[in-house]
């Protein structure tokens, strides 16, 4: 692997570039980003050039694909066209099964492995970047074949993905995305809705709130830019994990000043300590 | 303000201690407490002395009751017989209602004024405490009529409130309930739910989740030992609460692919946003 084009520089996008440099990758690293990231990505030492899409499609061992999801699957459309033979096309886009339909129909030149870096940071763009943003962290694969995993190019970016420290877990995209609806997509909601709706209410106005308000309206701050998409593009997925959390606040309701609430609190501490230790 | 009684000296009770003394009170303060806690809180310079409940009561000129609610409202039970009549009786109690309805009839020998400081950490019991607990959180006080705070006694209590930094805010027992049935016991009750329903799940065996389950469960690691009174003592207006935000989440459900999203993030991501400028 020599060349590695990372299409949209941004938060995960540059993070993969300087985790890659500082794991031992030695060859070229070329960015495919608006004009003003390009700009800023070779100031901060993110990327060795800038690219047109064609160009570094056409050169690249390595096609990272680290845009929003729909833009993903309109590079995809464009790719196959461009794409080396001996090329690896992966993405880095937050549900897999409609990048997944998208890749079986459109790239057939050369090989398509998804993948999902399970980091985040509250900021976003290159500015953000960091070499370890993905130590410690899953690094999903999805895989629509076991095959697809035990090819040579297969193997080299999952050693690159253990190289940069995460951890990688290997799922079928419905599998991905019907977990992350629980564990990633409804704790969004959860923060969005209870901000949403304490936002056209007056009782919040009184300034009568501790700290607790803060940190459960702190996923609120994310942006709909990125959200949009995967909203979209997990809808039944997601409505499922809802209508669980839903009926759980029902019950909730119903057993409110009951003895029942002391099992619902500790079986809830009990998993908000076990994901706190350490693995 | 010659000598202070601090029942129950937790979180709450020791960071008032020591709020008090930097703040310049150089009276005495004597804690009523188990003798494991008061042997702590001796250790750590939070109180001058430890006292029984009766004798403490019968030296105090402030009696603060910062127990869980239920304990509040017994020894409010017991106080009536033994304090001075010069003495203010004040509590910290998360609920008012139920605390000021046993104070209307318990207590005729001296003046009742409810309280509720609105701060916390996630450690509790002594060793947590700190003097700058309460600097620019709210402090709700909470009489059952204006009178109430105009007394000599009232008036130097709400005077060391801002002496050690915190913001008084007036309000009816029930108005405070009200509020803090939105802006601090739903908040806790959505993150529990989260832990307790994601608990009964396979989802998070996986591994499969970033930063945001962590952060969105972290309330839940609140003990139920506090919790299982204010839930009990509050129970009409976080019914209230939850209905309200179960309907947002039925509609973020039914609209959850469309523009509308937009909107709900967006005003959300801005009450998130005003949440954190400084005031």
């Amino acid at each position: 692997m020599n060349t590695v084009a990372i299409f949209g520089v941004g938060l995960i996008g540059g993070s993969f570039a300087l985790a890659l440099r500082k794991a031992g990758f030695s060859g070229r690293i070329v960015g495919v980003s608006s004009p003003g990231t390009i700009r800023r990505a070779l100031e901060l030492g993110v990327i060795d050039e800038g690219r047109a899409a064609r160009d570094a499609a056409a050169e690249a061992d390595l096609i990272y694909l680290s845009q929003p999801i729909l833009q993903i699957a309109d590079s995809l459309a464009e790719l196959n066209g461009w794409v080396r033979p001996e090329a690896l096309i992966t993405d880095a886009g937050s549900t897999k099964t409609l990048i997944a339909d998208r890749a079986a129909t459109a790239i057939s030149r050369c090989q398509f492995l998804g993948g999902h870096p399970m980091a985040g940071r509250e900021r976003r763009g290159v500015e953000a970047a960091e070499a370890h943003l993905f130590q410690g962290r899953p690094y999903v694969l999805t895989p629509r074949s076991e095959a697809a995993l035990h090819t040579p190019l297969a193997r080299e970016f999952a050693n690159w993905i253990r190289r940069i420290g995460a951890c990688a877990i290997i799922l079928s995209p419905e599998e991905h995305d019907r977990i992350v609806a629980f564990t990633s997509h409804l704790p969004q909601l959860v923060s969005t809705a209870l901000a949403a709706m304490l936002a056209d209410r007056t009782e919040p106005k009184s300034g009568v709130f501790g700290p607790a308000l803060a940190d459960s309206t702190r996923l609120a701050l994310s942006s709909f830019d990125i959200w949009g998409d995967i909203l979209a593009s997990n809808k039944d997925p997601i409505r499922e994990a809802l209508r669980h959390y839903i009926a759980t606040l029902q019950e909730f309701s119903k057993v409110l000043e009951t003895q029942s609430m002391r099992n619902h609190f500790e079986s809830g501490a009990r998993f908000a300590g076990q994901l706190r230790e350490p693995h």
